[in-house]
């Protein structure tokens, strides 16, 4: 079936998101990265930074249970969490997102949001270590007091957790995706190339 | 790096072991799934039936954990289960093929077993239920007294619980493979193209 969403996952400095702007461009369509922040913002009232951060990520690998499931508990019974309210919101903004236009959306648990289309590609995004070690500190350069390979861990850590807490699966877990390359074996430019051959297909 | 390995773990009904070896007779190399099994029957004196089950499988989902403990218990008193005896032979079997020349391997944790070469294409193949139900069916036919979602559930787990109590990693996880591809989504000649370039690629 002709297909009009793409929704990444990706491991950090993996290239994911360059891949799926390359995509977006390439196909001429929407890409939903900081735009969908943008409309958290408003829909929330939250500030960026926060919604940045607690939309895609544990709070803290080490509290994030007692963190997520203090939020739960209150939600059940009326109080929705901060986290609650973000994950609701980005929940309803992508469903929208997807259902107005063809898009690329990153991150968010936007294949599990959108698992009941039959029109979407999912994609997850990996490399090792060595890659994305390289491909953070020329993006984003160091960080004062944490080394590369902390950085590296702590961001999947948390990324792993949210899922994991919002989906009840396994990020990176091959199941959940369409196609899962490795980057820094396939090469980002051939991994663009197959991706916009997929979405393209009739079949 | 020029690729010399291509290792193939697949779903149950995925047609990872037909893409295996379509992949083997593109390139002209060897394809051990089979064949494997003979070395190992040679080599153990095992029956046949057996190495095909306990190769790659977990002994039966509810009793693995216990039996394989036990197994590994008495192993490091010196008493080497069966299993780790199957286990160690295929170790040996699968590193003395990758050494001799370019194949194919499917299954029996080829990809954590070689993985200090940096000369291995590892791939995951997956698919949606009703592809793989459809594939069963027609490859492999009924079983009486067992229903197909059954067979399908049943057989993953245990290659999923073997893998995991070998390797100590989760089977399927995107991050172990340099590829996963979903057949039911990218058609298996595609896939078989896609292997074969990367086979191939210089870079």
């Amino acid at each position: 079936m002709k297909k009009k969403i793409i929704t990444i996952s990706r491991e950090f400095g993996s290239g994911g998101r360059s891949l799926g702007l390359l995509v977006s461009e390439k196909l001429g369509i929407d890409f939903y990265d900081q735009k969908l922040i943008d409309k958290a913002v408003e829909t929330t009232g939250f500030s960026r930074e926060f919604i940045q951060e607690a939309g895609e990520y544990a709070s803290s690998t080490s509290r994030l249970l007692f963190n997520m499931s203090l939020a739960s508990a209150y939600s059940s019974v009326g109080t929705s969490s901060n986290y609650d309210k973000i994950y609701v919101a980005q929940n309803n903004i992508i469903r929208a997102l997807a259902e107005e236009k063809p898009c690329v959306i990153v991150g968010r648990c936007a294949d599990y949001i959108l698992r009941d289309r039959t029109d979407c590609l999912n994609v997850f995004v990996c490399a090792d270590k060595k890659y994305r070690e390289k491909h953070v500190l020329e993006n984003y350069g160091e960080e004062k007091g944490k080394s590369i390979e902390k950085r590296l861990e702590e961001k999947d850590r948390k990324r792993e957790l949210y899922y994991k807490h919002y989906t009840g699966k396994n990020w990176g877990d091959a199941r959940n995706y369409h196609l899962c390359v490795n980057t820094g074996e396939i090469g980002l430019d051939r991994a663009v190339e197959w991706i916009v051959e997929r979405y393209l297909a009739e079949d």
